[in-house]
């Protein structure tokens, strides 16, 4: 056991919440004598005197933190939150989520008002790549950690990811092993991290794989259903058509599905679609999504953990935590081979 | 123009957000002397002093409000939080969403964690309709609205809801017009308003037409994808199935479409299913549910708009808000006419 007096631990072993540990230790009226019982025991078995783990009380820690996301109707974001919602209870902390634009002053903006309501650190879900706002709050010392998206050039920031061009790399292998060789490529604005290094691995996978790249195929535009649609329906319409597309997000690859139905093209006889996200839908059998799984639980519980050890100051060394996880191929049945 | 101070209309008529109109008459140092003229300008316009705006900025206003779900990863709630947060920037509000179970003590811990961030007023997405707890907050006069799930016995509750009664009935009216005399009931938990009303619809419906209620066709318990899936898979797997089902939430609805899948029955030919609250992936073409709508962007905005008037005591009567709206049917491809 560590020798920092801890509220945290009196109140895991008593079974109670923080601000119950803190309202028996302030003779507040409202609890009841079984519970006042339950975390005296508790101070006591863990060795300490009640005015220790008052002081520690006051110390700074509000048990919240913040989570920052584009768009929380996105199903990757609503997903993954949960995820991090829900885990972040069984360490007693609660989760302020802000949905904000990410463009710099969007993003101070959050930033300064979950300050404002004194979170013990915050996990960043979606942030441009070039954001250097963040560093005026890594020098003061503020636990940040940005999961799903990064961003570059600040040495001491702190991520946890998908290897993004290597998943691009192995979907547009996969169609490439189905015999593909029109793979057309849709990507939200490559001032993100994640399209930018999708947008990389499918260029690299051309490549690698003789094909050449054609600029009429690529889409990289907003993230807006209609728009990735019309892009699709424009691209279906055409004889010389693509037989494959390579959807950056699960979310656009449903807006193409969408375009494949209404021009009476068949998945995936006539066109394949592979997406990038596993989100649940994909799994719908009506949907049957071939996609790359981002691995979101991981991604989220570890996100969490290491946001945690920021805020208890637990790592020995004070490296940044890099931490980029290995993308999965799930096959579904929106991917087949070309017959044309 | 109202003769209430409101640094609200000076920040909206400068273009400014309320905390730059405290920082400009708090001289603070990082604001651009352009910026500085336009809040003075508008301080000028709008016909009051410097300190009177600053005196009604010292009053406890956070422009942040809170919003309790039950789960950030359903759809639903992902979806309406979305329209909420994006309309409350409209009127320089931030929100924080609180993802908490819905027992009276998470309510309570929830109801306090926001609290303690000090927000203006709050937004509750689903609460047990026996909550009592509530009544503590309301007569200290605090700002609650309630939207989608409502509760019972507090005579000062406000709320906005669909009439899920009368949106069970049209559900169930609509599958009886098409010849199905046996039809399932799939739903979550009876403690909450959405799904109690949505159950007595039901039942009413079922009278209204002469049909018997037959309690081997009914689900009602936790809304796990697992369990609905198992439970439909079963029912299908039986020769007396039935030619229905009516599921009270659409999500719910996607495992009983799985369950048909896996069982090897045919949309709508061998089976009927009707959904409720129309999210967005329902309109995709490959699942295409037949759904009601819970019209959510009105709901979320006009909740919104019901809180803002609580917080700024705009409305001239005290009267509670409660407001119902009409849900409306939507006929897509996973229902069709009964053969058997």
């Amino acid at each position: 056991m560590k020798g920092r007096v801890s509220a945290y631990d009196v109140a895991k072993l008593a079974k109670v919440s923080q601000t119950t540990v803190s309202r028996v230790l302030n003779n507040y009226p409202h609890v009841r004598k079984e519970t006042r019982k339950r975390v005296h025991d508790a101070i006591n078995t863990l060795g300490f005197s009640p005015d220790e783990i008052a002081r520690s009380l006051a110390s700074k820690k509000t048990n919240t933190i913040g989570l920052i996301v584009e768009d929380i109707s996105n199903s990757f974001y609503a997903e993954t939150a949960h995820i991090i919602l829900r885990e972040a209870q069984k360490y007693d902390y609660e989760v302020i989520i802000i949905d904000a634009e990410t463009d710099e002053n969007s993003f101070e903006r959050a930033i300064n008002t979950l300050n404002g309501k004194r979170v013990d650190g915050i996990i960043v879900a979606s942030a441009r790549m070039d954001n250097q706002k963040v560093k005026e709050f890594y020098d003061k010392g503020f636990p940040i950690i940005f999961y799903n998206r990064r961003i570059y050039g600040i040495e001491e920031s702190h991520y946890v990811e998908v290897d993004n061009r290597l998943g691009a790399k192995i979907a547009v292998n996969h169609l490439v092993e189905n015999k593909h060789r029109k793979i057309a490529f849709i990507s939200g604005p490559t001032i993100y991290s994640t399209f930018y290094q999708r947008f990389e691995g499918y260029k690299e996978a051309l490549q690698e794989n003789g094909l050449e790249y054609d600029e009429s195929l690529i889409y990289k535009g907003e993230v807006i259903y209609e728009q990735v649609f019309q892009f699709a329906l424009n691209l279906m319409r055409d004889k010389e058509m693509p037989t494959a597309f390579f959807a950056s997000t699960d979310q656009m690859a449903l807006a193409i599905m969408d375009a494949a139905a209404r021009s009476g093209r068949h998945i995936p006889y006539d066109i394949s679609i592979i997406g990038f996200d596993d989100i649940e839908i994909a799994s719908n059998p009506y949907i049957g999504l071939s996609t790359i799984s981002q691995r979101k639980r991981e991604m989220a519980v570890l996100t969490l953990q290491k946001l945690f050890s920021l805020i208890n100051k637990d790592d020995s060394n004070s490296e940044p935590n890099k931490i980029t996880l290995e993308p999965e191929l799930i096959i579904r049945k929106t991917t087949g081979v070309n017959n044309q």
